[in-house]
């Protein structure tokens, strides 16, 4: 009698290959993520950004959305499956934690990092974590995060739970019912001291909501993804984030005026420049330095334009 | 710059370890499978059986449903998941093809090839497609299977395609909506001939539907599961199982007769064996020599019990 093994099995039972569900892991330069053939989408995405990752001059203005070319079109979404459905691409790592490099920016464009998203969600709530994660990176040395889809059950009319998601487009990408994310702060040595874990509805979340009312122990996220995130490290001993940092996200006003920030640094006429600018007053958001900056650079520059083409 | 790699992952993004789903494969006697730790059923089970394999002493009898002790109790699905649940536990696997060795038959019991599936589809339908598969080998030297479930979209009320599945139990055990089965028959060479692939919803099928009416592309499969079954072998050039073959299942007369036979066999007393003899009558089936002999066999069987426990 031997014992069962690949080996084994490879010779008596699998003799037409081991059945394959691509790659374990895909690797970029600036995330690494499991791809789930069947819903194609990501299962998760893992990034550990620095100050350094998050601030630089990648943009993201001709970068376009496209296939992974490393997964194989017979389980890959498409842009057109997007097109239309009423969800939105949303970045699992997002564009933001790629401002070092060009390259690992347009890398997070590619569909294997993307789910379809609610639009508010992902615009809003959803950003505003993102952008509290980026902010980590000035408190902490390192920000190790796992982000990702869900399908989670909910009560139907009997009391029963069940599973309901839309798929969308001829590849029937599956939209999740919830995002998560699993973050993990490290200090000046580089050791791991808190750790916070989030399970996020996929639908628009008002600035009343705080992220503490998604914050789930780890092991709930592992239970309904199925995976282990940190193998090698024991999360048991890990502080609280929301405990030892705020876990406060940008409030309302804030984003509003980031917002118009960035409308007003796009803009590229006086007209829209002007609608954005409006936006502060109907707001009642009093003009930044940076709003001001911004007014003179912009001026100087449709007046440029405006020189050298005098009919436009 | 260096390519993105596995090892450069491991060193700056993933320095807690590789997000882990468990093993890739799972090896037993008579059966591999992949495990999905997120739905707490199999992915795929796969099986190649010969005539050899499905003929043998092995029996059910004393053999109880069970985790499975590879997989972590964490990701595992338990029997009280499944108690009340409305839902049976159905073996992707199916124990009568483990007739050579009550160990392979014990394996399949683990509840890592077992999905919840409709019991009359267990019963029925699925049933005698499992006893279509042990019939091949009667006709080729060896059948290759791979079974296992499927979550897929229906049209809503307003026409969009959407997914819905209950869970059951405390471990959420996904109950799957289709089951699927590849069959890949081979000649006295060992080399595949045809093939088969089928989806079959997860509920009860009645006799006037033929198996036919579910065979699918086995490209429909892959993209479902996400699995590429066979890497090693083209299965273009392979024949229609379904024309080289009849594909076949029992019909109802054989398979009442076939399961009162079974009843027989089982019978603990007169009475539990009259009744089933009974039902010969009610459903107008002539007795076969089978169940004639068993007649003879168990009434001695019977006999023997009474001499030596009178009282009872
Ligand atoms: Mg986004
Ligand atoms: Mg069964």
């Amino acid at each position: 009698y031997s014992e069962p093994s690949p080996e084994l099995a490879s010779k008596h039972i699998l003799t037409h290959g081991i059945p394959d569900r691509g790659p374990n892991i895909h690797v970029y330069d600036n995330h690494v993520l499991a791809y789930d053939q069947a819903k194609k989408t990501p299962i998760w995405v893992a990034e550990r950004i620095t100050q350094g990752h998050v601030d630089g001059p990648a943009d993201r203005k001709n970068i376009r959305f496209k296939p992974d070319p490393e997964i194989s079109t017979q389980f890959s979404a498409d842009n057109l499956d997007y097109l239309r459905s009423g969800w939105s691409r949303g970045h699992m790592s997002p564009a933001g934690d790629n401002k070092h490099s060009q390259e690992a920016m347009s890398q997070s464009f590619y569909l294997s990092n993307i789910v379809p998203q609610n639009l508010e969600n992902n615009a809003g709530f959803w950003n505003r974590l993102e952008m509290y994660c980026r902010e980590l990176t000035q408190r902490y040395h390192a920000v190790t995060i796992f982000s990702g889809p869900l399908s989670l059950p909910s009560p139907s009319d009997n009391g029963k739970l069940v599973v309901t998601y839309p798929v969308i487009g001829k590849n029937q990408v599956a939209v999740p019912t919830h995002l998560y994310k699993v973050i993990i702060v490290e200090d000046t040595n580089s050791n791991p001291v808190a750790i916070g874990s989030f399970i996020v509805p996929n639908e628009p979340i008002g600035f009343e909501h705080a992220l503490t009312e998604y914050q789930v122990p780890l092991d709930d996220v592992e239970r309904k993804t199925g995976v282990t995130f940190t193998p090698k490290l024991d999360t048991s001993h890990l502080g609280n984030l929301c405990e030892i940092d705020s876990c406060k996200l940008m409030p309302k006003r804030d984003f509003d005026s980031y917002f118009i920030g960035r409308r007003l640094k796009s803009a590229q006429n006086r007209q829209s420049f002007e609608k954005a600018w409006n936006e502060l007053e109907v707001k009642n958001i009093p003009p930044s330095q940076y709003h001001i900056d911004l007014y003179r650079h912009k001026m100087k520059e449709f007046e440029e334009k405006e020189r050298k083409n005098p009919e436009e």
